[in-house]
C-alpha cells in the first residue's frame, strides 16, 4: 500500500546474525525520495462494472515491489543502522501489534460471510434446510469465535514499561491461526449455501441490455426477486470467487505472518508451567520438573 | 451425581406443548423419600492401583437412573406443576448456566492434554522434532480458544431484570460447541504425540514386583528416567485410553447438551441483523430486508 | 457448454410426481431451432496475456440460460412425454454416469494442484521443510485418493441387463464427496506453499516492458530464476485465486451434483446388511433385525 | 502377540550406519531359549461379563516387552549380521507388508462402527434425523474409503524379481493414513450417534439382578426394547469408550507405523514426475526441469 503513502518506513523482518549486520537497518523516507521505485503489482479494479463487481469496483488493493537504487537517507531519519542485535526485537514488536491490526480488520470479512450465506439461503429459499442450517451455525462460529478472541486479546493486553499498551501476544496470534486457517472452509460453506448460480450468473453487460434483462429477471427469481438475488449472487462470486476473493483468501494465509509463524509465536508466548505443573502432581510426580 | 447428594430437584428438560402437560413439573424431594430409588451405573474406580490409574482410582464419576414410583410431594416443595408453557423457559435456563458451568469446569482438563502431551514429548526426547511442535501448537490453540471463550461469555453476560447474572449466551454456546468437536481430535493429538506406550506399557503389579521393576527401569527409561515416563504414560492413558477417557469423550459430546443442541442455540442466540445489513448494503441493497 | 454444442439433449432433473407431468419430459433438439434462446454467462476468458493467465487466456467456459419460447419439436425427437414416473430414474441414470465422469476428467486438475506445489516449494527454496513435506503429503493423499477411488467405481462397475456398463455407484459417489469437500483446503495448502506472492506479484505488462523487466528479473528470482518462478506463481494464481480459480471451486462444491446430493446417494447405495449382522452377532443379538 | 507364538523372529526397525552394526542383526529363535524373556503388559480381559464387554470379555490382546540376556542364537538361524546397510530395506520390506496387513484387519473394525452407529440411530428412533444421517455418510466414506483404496493398493500390485507379490506402496501407506488420521472423528460420529447412555448405561451385575432387570428393561427402551438397546450401548461403549477402545484408538495412531512415518512413506512413493512435467508444460516452462 506504499504507493498511497507519503512516507515509506523500512524495518528489519526477522531475527538477524552478524553477517546480516548491512541489512539491519530501520530508516524511514518520503516516497518521492531520488532513487526509490515502486513497482505496483497487477491486482487492480479496472473498468469493472458495479453490477457483476459490487465491492472490487470500488475498492483497489495495491501491492508494491519497492526498490532502493543508490537512496540517500538523512541521519536524523535513521533508527537503527548495521545492529543486527536489534533485528530480532523489532521485527517482533511490529508483529505484535500488526497482526492484532490484523485479526480486527477482518472482523467486517467474516462477518460478511456469515451474511451472505443468510441472506442468499433465504432468497433461495432454502434457509430451513437442515444442513443449511448446520452451514450457517458453523460460518457464525467461525466469526464469532475470531471476534472473541480479539477482544481477549486487547482486554488482555499490558502496559509496557514506558506506558505503550500492546495487546496479549498469544491470544492475538491464535485469533490469526484461528481466522487463517479455518478461511478456506469458510468460503467452501458459502458457496454451498449459494449454488452454482455464483458462477453461472449473467453478467452486467446482460443485465444492462433492455432487451435481455427482462428474460433474467423472469427466470433468475426464487423466494426474492431476480434483481437482489443476483446481486447477492455477484456479491459473494467478488467475495469468493473472482480475483479480489483469491487476494483476500492469500492474504489470510500469508499476510502478517504465514500459518506457520503464528503457530511460532503460540507456542512460545504459551506458560507452559501451569499445565507441566499439573499434570507433574496428576501423575504423581514433583511438579518442580527434572528429567532424571 | 444424585448419588452423592441430599436433595433431588426434578425440572423438565424441553419445550411442551398441552398433550406433555403431566410432565411438565418441577421440584425438590430429599433422596431418603420413600419410592425414590437411585440405580447407579456401572462405572466406577473399583480397586484400581494407582500406578496405572493416577487418576481414576481417586476419583469415581456416578451416575444414575433415578425412579418415581408413587411418591408424595408436598406442595411447598413443588415449584410448577402441569404449566407446559412454563417447561421451555425453565429447560432453557437452566441449560444456559449449566452449559457456561459445563465450559469453566474443563478448562483443568484441557491444561491436561496441553500438559501430558508437552511432557511426554520432552520425556520421550521428541520435544524439539518440527511435528511434534505442530502437534502441540494445536493443542494450546484448543485449550485456550475454550478458555478465552469461556472468560468472553462471562465478561459479556448480562443483569436479568431481577438482577441475577447470567453469562452471554451465544458465546457460551460456541465455547462449549469448541471444547465438544475438537475433543478428539485432541485426543488423537496426544496419543500421538506419547507414541504405543500409552497403551502397551507394563502394569501396576509388575511395577510393584521388586524382581520385574529393575527390567522395566532398565528398558523403558528414555530422555527421562522409566519412572516419571511411565507415570506419565499411565496418566494419558487414563485421560485418553482407558473407561476413564472414554467416560470424558462422551462427555464432551453430550454432556450439558449435545453437539446438535449447541448448534440450535448458537444459531437462535446470534443477532444476524448486522452481517445482515452489511452485505445487503455491500450488495447494493436495502438494508431494510424485503424479499420482493 | 451447450453454446459449442450443435444439439440440445433436455432431461427431468429430479424425481417427479403427477402434478408435476407438464415438466416430465426428455427430447432432443437442433440448437438452431427457432424459439430457442441462449444466454451465455459473464465467464470468458477475455483478451488475457498468457504471462499472467496461463490457463485462463487459452480456454474458455461458458454457462448458458436456455430458454424455450413456443418451440416446435418433432414427435421422433421425444423420448419421454408427461410421464413423472419416469423422471426419477431417467435423472438417476444422467447423475450416475455424470458423477463418474465428473471424478474423471478432475482428475489432472488434483494432479496440478500436487504439481504446482511441489515446484514452487522447489522454486522458493523450502521443499525441505518439515511443514513444507507435510502439506505436500497431505496434497497426494488428496490427489491419489480421488483417482484411487474413482478407478475403484470403474473396477467394480456393473453390466445392465442390456449389456450397458455403469460405474459403481457408491464408490463414484464417495470419490466425488472426497473430491469435492477438500478442494478448498487443497487451495490453501498450495497457497501456504507459494507464499503471498501469488497475488502481489507483477503483471503482465510490466514483464512485457523491457525497462521493468530487468528490475522484475534481478529481485524476484529465488532458488529459481524470476521467469520460471514468476510463471508459475501466475499458474498457481489461475489455479487458485482468480475467477478461473473461483469457478472450479464452485464447480468442485456444486457441479455434477452437490455435497448434500452425493451424501443422499452413498447412504442410498450402500448396503448396511453386512455391517449390520456383523454388529448384531458381535452384541449377541439375532442377526436379523427384528427391533422388539 | 509373540507370548502366543513358538518362534520369535528379529529385526532391524530403522536404516542404520556404521555405529549401529551391533544392531543390524536379524535371525529366529524358539520363545523357549533360555534367556530370553517376555514381560507381557498389563491389557488384559479379566473376569468380564459378556453383557458389558461382549468383544473384550471374548479377546485379550496381549503386548511384549522382550529382554535378550545371553542368548544364543544358532549360525543358521542368523538371516543377517552386522550388516547396516541391510537394515534399512530389510525394516522397509517389512513395514509395506505389514502396513498392508493393517488395512486389510482393520476393515472389520471400521464396518463395525458403521453398523453401530446405523443400529442404534434405528433403536433409539432418530434414524431419519438430517444430523444423524449425515453423521452416517461420513462414516460409511471413510469405512469405504479405506476399504476401497485396501483393495487398490492390492490390485495395483507388483511381482518382484523373485516372484514375489507385494502390495503398491504409495496406495498402501494412503490407506493406513486416511484409517489413522480419520479413527478418532469416526469414534466421535459413532458416540454422538449413540447417545450418552453409553457410559451411562446399567452393568452387567444389575442386568442380572432379578429384581433391578425388570426396571431398567421398562425405563431403558426406546424404539426398540431395554435387551438389544442396551447390549449395543455395550459394544458401542467396548468399540469406543473403554480399555479396550482406547488400545485400538492407539493402534490406529500408532500401530504398523505412526502417522508420520506413513506421510513419509507417502511422498518417497509418489511419483511427481507427470505432475510436475504437467505443472510445467501449464505454466509455459521446459517439462524437463532446470532451476536456472
Amino acid at each position: 500500500v506504499s504507493a498511497n503513502a507519503n512516507e515509506l518506513i523500512v524495518l528489519p523482518t526477522r531475527a538477524m546474525g552478524p553477517d546480516d549486520a548491512d541489512y539491519a537497518v530501520a530508516f524511514a523516507v518520503p516516497i518521492a525520495t531520488p532513487g526509490l521505485s515502486l513497482y505496483v503489482s497487477s491486482y487492480a479494479a479496472g473498468d469493472r462494472n458495479e453490477f457483476e463487481f459490487p465491492i472490487s469496483s470500488r475498492h483497489k488493493m495495491l501491492e508494491t515491489l519497492t526498490v532502493f537504487d543508490d537512496v540517500f537517507v538523512p541521519i536524523d531519519r535513521v533508527f537503527c543502522c548495521r545492529r543486527p542485535e536489534l533485528a530480532g526485537p523489532l521485527a517482533l514488536t511490529f508483529v505484535e501489534y500488526h497482526r492484532f491490526t490484523a485479526v480486527s480488520y477482518k472482523l467486517p470479512l467474516v462477518d460478511a460471510l456469515v451474511g451472505v450465506a443468510s441472506e442468499i439461503a433465504e432468497m433461495n429459499g432454502v434457509a430451513r434446510a437442515g444442513h443449511i442450517r448446520d452451514k450457517l451455525a458453523r460460518l457464525i462460529t467461525y466469526a464469532e469465535s475470531v471476534r472473541a478472541l480479539t477482544e481477549a486479546a486487547a482486554l488482555r493486553g499490558h502496559l509496557s514499561d514506558r506506558g505503550i499498551a500492546f495487546p496479549d501476544p498469544m491470544t492475538t496470534n491464535i485469533a490469526k491461526y484461528l481466522f487463517a486457517t479455518q478461511y478456506h472452509e469458510a468460503v467452501e460453506l458459502v458457496q454451498d449455501c449459494a449454488g452454482g448460480l455464483v458462477v453461472t450468473g449473467p453478467g452486467g453487460e446482460d443485465w444492462a441490455n433492455p432487451e435481455i434483462r427482462p428474460v433474467l429477471e423472469k427466470y433468475f427469481g426464487a423466494r426474492a426477486a431476480a434483481e437482489p438475488r443476483l446481486k447477492m449472487m455477484h456479491l459473494i462470486a467478488d467475495l469468493t470467487a473472482r480475483d479480489f476473493a483469491g487476494y483476500q483468501a492469500v492474504l489470510a494465509v500469508h499476510a502478517e505472518g504465514s500459518v506457520e509463524a503464528e503457530k511460532l509465536q503460540i507456542i512460545r508466548s504459551y506458560d507452559l508451567s501451569r499445565a507441566s505443573a499439573y499434570v507433574r502432581d496428576l501423575a504423581g510426580l514433583d511438579p518442580r520438573k527434572e528429567m532424571r
